[in-house]
């Protein structure tokens, strides 16, 4: 993970080769001072977490929709306990979604403001828990919800191959509690809600977890979306994350044959 | 990951720094020849996984023990729907497993038999699973029954630190159906099952895994454990689980301050 002097950092796939880049406009620059176009480069997700953490339900407004909507029966959390998701499911801005062919679905965005951890980190108070954040960047937690229904875990639900955009870059200095996230779909905003109605801030939920939890240089929480997820994600459809600090998550959706 | 030619393989810390090495009698020996004694050097985990699953339920009698012994209400499993667990948890043979100071208790030990994922696989067929694993070590799934209870996920209850013991060694060539997995505390016997008697099989699960995850080489598979698993885990005591050809992983039980 590059140290983080203000700039947005992120990886992406030059010559065959995975490699860490900065962003500089609309160009990304190598280590080696070498740039490329943005547009012609493949992105990958800015980090493969060792450990990956989803808030999972953290806005009352998304709570109280799936349980009207989807009929489920969710309650608000009394106490922040983290939930997770896999490394494999990971892919970067520009790549496809895939659902899979037996997918009942419906298949639902949720747009997330996600915190990277730059340092090893054991029993962080609140106050000072940020510092142990390098930089915030976007995650789509793409969700099968027939799956959510049916299944023991959310393995397949929310961890089927491509099903965790993330990206485009990581931004440093941003403050968690006071940004806009917005989904597009096709162009068109479905989604846009502010973080600081999270119910449990990313302060909280750093300072709770590393009581009982090391944090590890490139973990990542995903913190969560709030209000409803709709409409479903369909083939062809071009799903977008947006913060205005960060930037565009855009991935096209398709199905498998 | 060291490739395997029938020999046991796994990491210790030589010289301060995280080595492979293979087993040789009481000798481990690293890439470059040199051999230490297996009791001078401290083993860590044998990988570090990418992905990190756990099959959770996966023996009829632990189900039913739980049920009336901890008053959960688990349903035996209608599909192999597979679980994770997060690898900052983990250490290797003869690591301490610390106990958090708030821990309302009771700590239970759950002995395993793991899969380690030798190869990149996807769409594997039950028939042929079996070939992308590289071969098979133990693990010890400690639990807190009391955050069990009370959390919405298993974050700490299963993932503290050190609360996921794997190792000593991989070992490759082994039936996963036909082991029998044993558990001491303190040299006595505590637990003693066949894994012939897993609901889904080793196979089973990976064939469905691999239809909407790719395997990873190093990802592992945890695979449950059958029947009661007392009495808790008391600090002072060394727990073990034991199995004829992986060997023995040992843990001291310490609490936190």
């Amino acid at each position: 993970m590059p140290p983080t002097d203000g700039t947005a950092w992120g990886r992406a796939l030059i010559g065959g080769r995975a490699l860490e880049v900065r962003r500089d406009g609309d160009a990304v620059v190598t280590e080696t001072g070498e740039r490329h176009v943005l547009a012609a480069v493949q992105l990958l997700p800015p980090v493969v977490p060792a450990n990956f953490y989803a808030a999972g339900l953290n806005y009352r407004a998304h709570i109280d929709w799936a349980n009207s909507y989807h009929g489920t029966s969710y309650a608000v959390p009394a106490q922040a306990d983290i939930g997770s998701r896999a490394p494999s499911a990971l892919i970067g801005s520009g790549t496809d979604i895939v659902i899979p062919a037996d997918s009942p679905g419906p298949v639902e965005y949720e747009g997330e403001l996600v915190a990277v951890i730059g340092r090893r980190a054991k029993d962080l108070s609140e106050d000072t828990a940020l510092s142990c954040v390098a930089g915030y960047t976007l995650g789509n937690d793409v969700s099968e919800r027939g799956w959510q229904r049916s299944d023991r875990t959310l393995w397949r639900a929310k961890n089927a191959d491509t099903f965790k955009p993330m990206g485009p870059f990581v931004v440093p200095g941003l403050d968690p509690m006071a940004q806009t996230i917005e989904v597009r779909i096709n162009g068109r905003v479905v989604s846009r809600y502010e973080t600081r109605g999270m119910i449990f801030s990313l302060a909280h939920f750093l300072a709770r977890i590393s009581r009982y939890v090391t944090l590890h240089p490139g973990d990542v929480v995903w913190l969560g979306c709030d209000g409803a997820t709709l409409p479903p994600l369909a083939p062809g459809d071009r799903v977008e994350v947006v913060n205005a600090a960060i930037g565009v998550l855009a991935n096209r959706v398709v199905r498998a044959p």
